[in-house]
Protein backbone atom coordinates (compact mmCIF):
# COMPACT_ATOMS: atom_id res chain seq x y z
CA UNK A 1 0.00 0.00 0.00
CA UNK A 2 1.24 3.66 -0.92
CA UNK A 3 0.35 5.84 1.83
CA UNK A 4 0.44 9.44 0.82
CA UNK A 5 1.18 12.29 3.17
CA UNK A 6 3.18 15.14 5.02
CA UNK A 7 4.86 15.27 8.50
CA UNK A 8 2.99 18.79 9.24
CA UNK A 9 -0.86 17.40 8.53
CA UNK A 10 -2.52 16.19 11.37
CA UNK A 11 -4.95 14.05 9.33
CA UNK A 12 -1.43 12.06 7.55
CA UNK A 13 -0.76 11.93 11.27
CA UNK A 14 -3.97 9.79 12.86
CA UNK A 15 -3.32 7.69 10.12
CA UNK A 16 0.45 6.69 10.70
CA UNK A 17 -0.90 6.16 14.03
CA UNK A 18 -3.33 3.42 13.26
CA UNK A 19 -0.61 1.74 10.53
CA UNK A 20 1.45 2.04 13.85
CA UNK A 21 -1.10 0.69 15.51
CA UNK A 22 -1.57 -2.81 13.34
CA UNK A 23 2.18 -2.43 12.17
CA UNK A 24 1.21 -2.68 8.71
CA UNK A 25 3.77 -2.06 5.91
CA UNK A 26 3.44 0.76 3.61
CA UNK A 27 5.40 2.22 0.91
CA UNK A 28 5.50 6.21 2.17
CA UNK A 29 4.89 8.84 -0.37
CA UNK A 30 5.47 11.61 0.75
CA UNK A 31 3.97 15.22 -0.29
CA UNK A 32 4.82 18.49 -0.08
CA UNK A 33 1.83 20.29 1.65
CA UNK A 34 4.19 24.01 2.42
CA UNK A 35 5.08 23.82 -1.29
CA UNK A 36 1.63 23.25 -2.01
CA UNK A 37 2.38 20.03 -4.25
CA UNK A 38 -1.21 18.58 -2.99
CA UNK A 39 -2.70 21.42 -5.19
CA UNK A 40 -0.97 20.03 -7.82
CA UNK A 41 -2.20 17.81 -10.99
CA UNK A 42 0.06 14.56 -10.41
CA UNK A 43 -1.81 14.87 -6.80
CA UNK A 44 -5.02 15.55 -7.87
CA UNK A 45 -5.16 12.53 -10.16
CA UNK A 46 -4.13 10.44 -6.81
CA UNK A 47 -7.05 12.36 -4.67
CA UNK A 48 -9.28 15.13 -6.44
CA UNK A 49 -9.91 16.79 -2.89
CA UNK A 50 -6.30 17.55 -2.86
CA UNK A 51 -6.21 16.88 0.73
CA UNK A 52 -3.64 14.92 2.45
CA UNK A 53 -3.49 11.97 3.65
CA UNK A 54 -4.45 9.51 0.71
CA UNK A 55 -4.21 5.78 0.77
CA UNK A 56 -3.19 3.69 -2.68
CA UNK A 57 -4.82 0.32 -1.86
CA UNK A 58 -3.99 -0.91 -4.60
CA UNK A 59 -7.93 -1.35 -6.15
CA UNK A 60 -9.13 1.55 -7.81
CA UNK A 61 -8.96 4.78 -6.77
CA UNK A 62 -6.71 5.80 -3.67
CA UNK A 63 -8.48 6.22 -0.47
CA UNK A 64 -8.93 9.50 1.10
CA UNK A 65 -10.25 11.28 4.32
CA UNK A 66 -8.51 10.16 7.49
CA UNK A 67 -11.54 8.63 8.97
CA UNK A 68 -12.33 6.32 6.23
CA UNK A 69 -9.52 5.55 5.76
CA UNK A 70 -8.28 4.15 9.63
CA UNK A 71 -11.91 2.54 9.76
CA UNK A 72 -10.94 0.40 6.11
CA UNK A 73 -7.10 -0.56 7.99
CA UNK A 74 -9.27 -1.80 11.34
CA UNK A 75 -11.95 -3.36 8.71
CA UNK A 76 -8.81 -4.88 6.95
CA UNK A 77 -6.39 -5.38 9.80
CA UNK A 78 -8.64 -6.38 12.99
CA UNK A 79 -6.14 -6.84 15.54
CA UNK A 80 -5.62 -4.88 17.49
CA UNK A 81 -9.37 -3.33 16.96
CA UNK A 82 -9.81 0.37 17.21
CA UNK A 83 -13.25 0.39 17.84
CA UNK A 84 -15.16 -1.44 20.59
CA UNK A 85 -17.40 -4.33 19.64
CA UNK A 86 -20.84 -3.33 20.03
CA UNK A 87 -23.02 -0.25 18.20
CA UNK A 88 -23.43 1.45 21.31
CA UNK A 89 -19.67 1.46 22.01
CA UNK A 90 -18.91 2.49 18.40
CA UNK A 91 -21.04 5.13 18.03
CA UNK A 92 -19.27 6.71 21.56
CA UNK A 93 -16.06 6.45 20.21
CA UNK A 94 -16.99 7.64 16.47
CA UNK A 95 -19.03 10.62 17.89
CA UNK A 96 -15.70 11.87 19.87
CA UNK A 97 -13.78 11.72 16.57
CA UNK A 98 -16.04 13.43 15.20
CA UNK A 99 -16.31 16.21 17.26
CA UNK A 100 -12.52 16.87 16.33
CA UNK A 101 -12.63 15.73 12.51
CA UNK A 102 -16.21 17.55 11.95
CA UNK A 103 -16.85 20.30 14.17
CA UNK A 104 -13.16 21.67 14.94
CA UNK A 105 -10.30 20.55 12.91
CA UNK A 106 -12.10 21.94 9.13
CA UNK A 107 -11.76 25.51 11.51
CA UNK A 108 -8.20 25.51 11.77
CA UNK A 109 -6.77 24.29 8.46
CA UNK A 110 -4.24 26.36 5.75
CA UNK A 111 -6.72 27.30 3.58
CA UNK A 112 -9.15 28.47 6.06
CA UNK A 113 -5.84 30.64 7.78
CA UNK A 114 -5.11 31.87 4.30
CA UNK A 115 -8.97 32.46 3.70
CA UNK A 116 -8.73 34.86 7.23
CA UNK A 117 -5.15 36.66 6.44
CA UNK A 118 -5.49 37.10 2.32
CA UNK A 119 -9.09 37.84 2.24
CA UNK A 120 -9.82 39.10 5.77
CA UNK A 121 -6.88 40.87 6.61
CA UNK A 122 -6.20 39.25 10.06
CA UNK A 123 -3.53 39.37 11.94
CA UNK A 124 -1.68 36.73 13.66
CA UNK A 125 -3.61 37.81 16.62
CA UNK A 126 -6.79 37.58 14.87
CA UNK A 127 -5.45 34.43 14.10
CA UNK A 128 -4.64 33.24 17.04
CA UNK A 129 -8.36 34.20 18.86
CA UNK A 130 -10.01 32.62 15.71
CA UNK A 131 -8.21 29.41 16.09
CA UNK A 132 -8.90 29.39 19.92
CA UNK A 133 -12.91 30.39 19.60
CA UNK A 134 -12.71 26.96 17.66
CA UNK A 135 -10.86 24.99 18.83
CA UNK A 136 -11.19 25.30 22.58
CA UNK A 137 -14.66 24.17 22.70
CA UNK A 138 -14.42 20.88 21.15
CA UNK A 139 -11.90 19.52 23.40
CA UNK A 140 -13.84 21.18 26.70
CA UNK A 141 -16.17 18.91 25.05
CA UNK A 142 -14.38 16.10 25.04
CA UNK A 143 -13.10 16.66 28.65
CA UNK A 144 -16.37 16.46 29.96
CA UNK A 145 -17.65 13.49 28.12
CA UNK A 146 -14.44 11.68 29.63
CA UNK A 147 -14.72 12.71 32.76
CA UNK A 148 -18.23 12.67 32.85
CA UNK A 149 -18.13 8.96 31.14
CA UNK A 150 -17.64 5.73 32.75
CA UNK A 151 -16.75 3.64 29.56
CA UNK A 152 -13.66 6.35 29.99
CA UNK A 153 -10.34 4.76 31.43
CA UNK A 154 -7.08 4.98 30.43
CA UNK A 155 -7.62 6.23 27.05
CA UNK A 156 -10.98 7.26 25.54
CA UNK A 157 -12.93 4.45 25.51
CA UNK A 158 -11.30 1.69 27.97
CA UNK A 159 -8.15 0.20 28.20
CA UNK A 160 -6.71 0.74 25.00
CA UNK A 161 -6.25 3.28 22.19
CA UNK A 162 -8.41 3.22 19.58
CA UNK A 163 -10.06 5.82 16.74
CA UNK A 164 -11.12 8.52 19.49
CA UNK A 165 -7.39 8.53 21.20
CA UNK A 166 -5.86 8.82 17.33
CA UNK A 167 -8.35 12.16 16.65
CA UNK A 168 -8.06 13.48 20.25
CA UNK A 169 -4.13 13.21 20.02
CA UNK A 170 -4.12 14.86 16.67
CA UNK A 171 -6.13 17.59 18.08
CA UNK A 172 -3.86 18.25 21.12
CA UNK A 173 -1.13 18.21 18.73
CA UNK A 174 -2.38 20.89 16.83
CA UNK A 175 -3.58 22.99 19.53
CA UNK A 176 -0.25 23.32 20.91
CA UNK A 177 1.08 24.01 17.37
CA UNK A 178 -1.28 27.30 18.29
CA UNK A 179 -0.44 27.62 21.83
CA UNK A 180 -3.66 27.09 23.04
CA UNK A 181 -3.73 26.19 27.07
CA UNK A 182 -4.87 23.25 27.74
CA UNK A 183 -4.05 23.05 30.95
CA UNK A 184 -7.61 23.38 32.26
CA UNK A 185 -8.33 20.05 30.75
CA UNK A 186 -6.55 17.45 32.90
CA UNK A 187 -8.89 14.24 31.43
CA UNK A 188 -7.25 14.98 27.78
CA UNK A 189 -3.93 16.12 28.52
CA UNK A 190 -3.51 12.45 30.74
CA UNK A 191 -5.32 10.49 27.74
CA UNK A 192 -2.63 12.27 25.15
CA UNK A 193 -0.08 11.63 27.51
CA UNK A 194 -0.94 7.64 27.90
CA UNK A 195 -0.99 7.86 23.81
CA UNK A 196 1.99 9.50 23.92
CA UNK A 197 4.20 6.62 25.58
CA UNK A 198 2.78 4.79 22.92
CA UNK A 199 5.55 3.66 20.48
CA UNK A 200 2.77 3.85 17.64
CA UNK A 201 1.71 7.68 18.77
CA UNK A 202 5.15 8.56 19.65
CA UNK A 203 6.92 7.63 16.40
CA UNK A 204 4.18 9.06 14.39
CA UNK A 205 3.97 12.86 15.74
CA UNK A 206 4.38 15.34 12.87
CA UNK A 207 7.90 16.71 14.54
CA UNK A 208 9.83 12.97 14.55
CA UNK A 209 8.91 13.20 10.39
CA UNK A 210 11.42 13.05 7.89
CA UNK A 211 12.33 16.96 6.66
CA UNK A 212 9.96 18.45 10.02
CA UNK A 213 11.31 21.13 12.38
CA UNK A 214 12.22 20.12 15.47
CA UNK A 215 9.65 22.36 16.99
CA UNK A 216 7.06 24.90 15.75
CA UNK B 1 -35.93 6.67 21.04
CA UNK B 2 -36.16 10.13 21.28
CA UNK B 3 -34.46 11.93 18.75
CA UNK B 4 -33.71 15.43 19.45
CA UNK B 5 -33.16 18.20 16.64
CA UNK B 6 -35.14 21.61 14.89
CA UNK B 7 -36.41 22.20 11.10
CA UNK B 8 -33.47 24.00 10.11
CA UNK B 9 -30.16 21.61 10.96
CA UNK B 10 -28.78 20.05 8.37
CA UNK B 11 -27.75 17.14 10.54
CA UNK B 12 -30.59 16.71 11.99
CA UNK B 13 -32.09 16.26 8.41
CA UNK B 14 -29.67 13.83 7.50
CA UNK B 15 -30.31 11.20 10.86
CA UNK B 16 -34.16 12.21 9.67
CA UNK B 17 -33.73 10.46 6.27
CA UNK B 18 -31.86 7.45 8.19
CA UNK B 19 -34.67 6.82 10.47
CA UNK B 20 -37.12 7.34 7.67
CA UNK B 21 -34.99 4.50 5.51
CA UNK B 22 -35.10 2.34 8.45
CA UNK B 23 -38.58 3.04 8.74
CA UNK B 24 -38.18 3.42 12.53
CA UNK B 25 -40.29 4.73 14.95
CA UNK B 26 -38.76 7.74 17.43
CA UNK B 27 -40.32 10.50 19.34
CA UNK B 28 -39.50 13.97 17.82
CA UNK B 29 -37.83 16.12 20.52
CA UNK B 30 -38.16 19.77 19.00
CA UNK B 31 -34.98 21.60 20.39
CA UNK B 32 -35.28 25.74 19.16
CA UNK B 33 -32.33 26.30 17.58
CA UNK B 34 -33.02 30.21 16.60
CA UNK B 35 -33.92 30.15 20.31
CA UNK B 36 -31.18 29.09 21.24
CA UNK B 37 -32.34 26.67 23.08
CA UNK B 38 -29.64 24.05 21.76
CA UNK B 39 -26.82 25.93 24.00
CA UNK B 40 -29.33 26.09 27.30
CA UNK B 41 -28.91 23.83 30.25
CA UNK B 42 -31.46 21.83 29.77
CA UNK B 43 -29.84 20.56 26.10
CA UNK B 44 -27.01 20.61 27.87
CA UNK B 45 -27.73 17.78 30.18
CA UNK B 46 -28.44 15.85 27.02
CA UNK B 47 -25.43 17.00 24.68
CA UNK B 48 -22.64 18.33 26.06
CA UNK B 49 -21.62 19.76 23.02
CA UNK B 50 -25.02 21.62 22.44
CA UNK B 51 -25.39 20.78 18.71
CA UNK B 52 -27.93 19.17 17.09
CA UNK B 53 -29.06 16.48 16.82
CA UNK B 54 -28.91 13.57 19.53
CA UNK B 55 -30.58 10.49 19.86
CA UNK B 56 -31.79 8.67 23.32
CA UNK B 57 -31.70 5.46 23.43
CA UNK B 58 -32.51 4.95 26.45
CA UNK B 59 -28.64 3.42 27.50
CA UNK B 60 -26.78 5.63 28.55
CA UNK B 61 -25.98 9.59 27.76
CA UNK B 62 -27.68 9.95 24.22
CA UNK B 63 -25.97 9.60 21.23
CA UNK B 64 -24.78 12.40 18.86
CA UNK B 65 -22.65 13.42 15.67
CA UNK B 66 -24.95 13.09 12.39
CA UNK B 67 -22.29 10.68 11.39
CA UNK B 68 -22.08 8.41 14.27
CA UNK B 69 -25.78 8.02 15.13
CA UNK B 70 -26.45 6.63 11.43
CA UNK B 71 -23.99 4.50 11.62
CA UNK B 72 -25.37 3.25 14.79
CA UNK B 73 -28.78 2.91 13.40
CA UNK B 74 -27.38 1.07 10.69
CA UNK B 75 -25.54 -1.29 12.88
CA UNK B 76 -29.26 -1.83 14.93
CA UNK B 77 -31.32 -1.81 11.44
CA UNK B 78 -29.75 -3.43 9.56
CA UNK B 79 -32.41 -3.43 6.65
CA UNK B 80 -31.76 -1.87 4.13
CA UNK B 81 -28.08 -1.33 4.41
CA UNK B 82 -26.97 2.27 4.32
CA UNK B 83 -22.71 1.01 3.93
CA UNK B 84 -21.79 -1.63 1.17
CA UNK B 85 -20.49 -4.65 2.98
CA UNK B 86 -17.42 -4.43 1.68
CA UNK B 87 -14.41 -2.80 3.53
CA UNK B 88 -13.34 -1.03 0.36
CA UNK B 89 -16.99 -0.18 -0.53
CA UNK B 90 -17.50 1.23 2.87
CA UNK B 91 -14.26 3.34 2.93
CA UNK B 92 -15.37 5.07 -0.27
CA UNK B 93 -19.24 5.88 0.65
CA UNK B 94 -17.65 7.27 4.66
CA UNK B 95 -14.92 9.43 2.12
CA UNK B 96 -17.85 11.53 0.55
CA UNK B 97 -19.51 11.11 3.42
CA UNK B 98 -16.83 12.92 5.06
CA UNK B 99 -15.83 15.93 2.34
CA UNK B 100 -18.83 17.40 3.45
CA UNK B 101 -19.47 16.13 7.21
CA UNK B 102 -15.79 17.28 8.04
CA UNK B 103 -14.16 19.67 5.01
CA UNK B 104 -17.62 21.99 4.12
CA UNK B 105 -20.07 21.86 6.16
CA UNK B 106 -18.41 23.12 9.16
CA UNK B 107 -17.39 26.16 7.43
CA UNK B 108 -20.91 27.39 6.97
CA UNK B 109 -22.73 26.33 10.35
CA UNK B 110 -24.42 29.22 12.81
CA UNK B 111 -21.26 29.43 15.02
CA UNK B 112 -18.86 30.44 12.33
CA UNK B 113 -21.34 33.17 10.35
CA UNK B 114 -21.99 34.79 13.85
CA UNK B 115 -18.27 34.90 14.11
CA UNK B 116 -17.94 36.19 10.82
CA UNK B 117 -20.08 38.88 10.98
CA UNK B 118 -20.21 39.48 15.00
CA UNK B 119 -16.46 39.44 15.26
CA UNK B 120 -15.10 40.41 11.82
CA UNK B 121 -17.69 42.23 10.90
CA UNK B 122 -18.33 40.99 7.62
CA UNK B 123 -21.65 41.98 5.78
CA UNK B 124 -24.41 39.84 3.60
CA UNK B 125 -22.14 39.65 0.57
CA UNK B 126 -18.94 38.80 2.78
CA UNK B 127 -20.74 35.82 4.33
CA UNK B 128 -21.86 34.82 1.15
CA UNK B 129 -18.24 34.67 -0.39
CA UNK B 130 -17.26 32.69 2.25
CA UNK B 131 -19.39 30.22 2.28
CA UNK B 132 -19.30 29.72 -1.75
CA UNK B 133 -15.70 29.80 -1.00
CA UNK B 134 -16.11 26.61 1.60
CA UNK B 135 -18.94 24.73 -0.27
CA UNK B 136 -18.42 25.05 -4.02
CA UNK B 137 -15.14 23.02 -3.90
CA UNK B 138 -16.34 20.16 -1.54
CA UNK B 139 -19.59 19.78 -4.37
CA UNK B 140 -17.13 20.32 -6.99
CA UNK B 141 -15.08 17.10 -5.82
CA UNK B 142 -18.07 14.79 -5.48
CA UNK B 143 -19.02 15.85 -8.91
CA UNK B 144 -15.70 14.88 -9.95
CA UNK B 145 -15.79 11.26 -8.41
CA UNK B 146 -18.95 10.51 -8.75
CA UNK B 147 -18.61 11.15 -12.44
CA UNK B 148 -15.45 9.14 -12.48
CA UNK B 149 -16.26 6.00 -10.43
CA UNK B 150 -18.40 2.97 -11.82
CA UNK B 151 -19.60 2.37 -8.70
CA UNK B 152 -21.88 5.27 -8.71
CA UNK B 153 -25.34 5.05 -10.52
CA UNK B 154 -28.74 6.05 -9.23
CA UNK B 155 -27.04 6.88 -6.17
CA UNK B 156 -23.72 7.83 -5.00
CA UNK B 157 -22.74 4.42 -4.62
CA UNK B 158 -25.00 1.43 -6.43
CA UNK B 159 -29.11 1.57 -7.23
CA UNK B 160 -29.80 2.02 -3.17
CA UNK B 161 -29.29 5.60 -1.37
CA UNK B 162 -27.07 5.19 1.76
CA UNK B 163 -24.98 7.19 3.83
CA UNK B 164 -23.01 9.09 1.24
CA UNK B 165 -26.28 10.27 -0.73
CA UNK B 166 -28.07 11.49 2.61
CA UNK B 167 -24.64 13.54 3.64
CA UNK B 168 -24.68 15.09 -0.27
CA UNK B 169 -28.48 15.78 -0.25
CA UNK B 170 -28.09 17.57 3.57
CA UNK B 171 -25.45 19.54 1.54
CA UNK B 172 -27.63 20.42 -1.86
CA UNK B 173 -30.08 21.70 0.60
CA UNK B 174 -27.36 23.97 2.28
CA UNK B 175 -25.93 24.98 -0.95
CA UNK B 176 -29.57 25.97 -1.64
CA UNK B 177 -30.26 28.06 1.57
CA UNK B 178 -27.23 29.99 0.45
CA UNK B 179 -28.14 30.61 -3.39
CA UNK B 180 -25.04 29.07 -3.93
CA UNK B 181 -25.17 27.83 -8.36
CA UNK B 182 -24.63 24.02 -8.44
CA UNK B 183 -25.87 24.16 -12.24
CA UNK B 184 -22.31 22.87 -13.23
CA UNK B 185 -22.84 20.01 -10.96
CA UNK B 186 -25.32 17.78 -13.08
CA UNK B 187 -24.19 14.59 -11.50
CA UNK B 188 -24.80 16.43 -8.21
CA UNK B 189 -27.72 17.56 -9.35
CA UNK B 190 -29.56 14.28 -10.47
CA UNK B 191 -28.27 12.35 -7.57
CA UNK B 192 -29.93 14.90 -5.37
CA UNK B 193 -32.91 14.68 -7.38
CA UNK B 194 -33.30 10.42 -7.01
CA UNK B 195 -33.27 11.08 -3.94
CA UNK B 196 -36.08 13.71 -3.62
CA UNK B 197 -38.04 11.20 -4.98
CA UNK B 198 -37.82 9.09 -2.32
CA UNK B 199 -40.41 9.61 0.36
CA UNK B 200 -37.84 8.96 2.84
CA UNK B 201 -35.96 12.61 1.91
CA UNK B 202 -38.68 14.16 0.74
CA UNK B 203 -40.59 13.91 3.99
CA UNK B 204 -37.49 14.91 5.60
CA UNK B 205 -36.79 17.68 3.97
CA UNK B 206 -36.03 20.88 6.37
CA UNK B 207 -39.00 23.13 5.02
CA UNK B 208 -41.22 20.28 5.45
CA UNK B 209 -40.78 19.97 9.16
CA UNK B 210 -43.47 21.67 11.52
CA UNK B 211 -42.61 25.49 12.32
CA UNK B 212 -40.13 25.56 9.18
CA UNK B 213 -41.03 28.36 6.84
CA UNK B 214 -42.39 27.64 3.49
CA UNK B 215 -39.12 28.99 1.67
CA UNK B 216 -36.01 30.43 3.10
Amino acid sequence: MRFYGHWRSLATYRVRVAINLKGIDVEVMPIDLLGKEHLGEHYHSINPQGLLPALDVGSGPALFQSMAIIEYIDDMFPNPPLLPSDPLGKARVRALAQIIAADSHPLMVPRVRNYLTEELGLDADGVQKWIHRFVMPALETCEEILTANSTSSLYCYGDTPGLADIFLASHVIGAGFFKCDLSKLPRVLQIYENCSKLEAFAKAHPLKQPGAPTSI
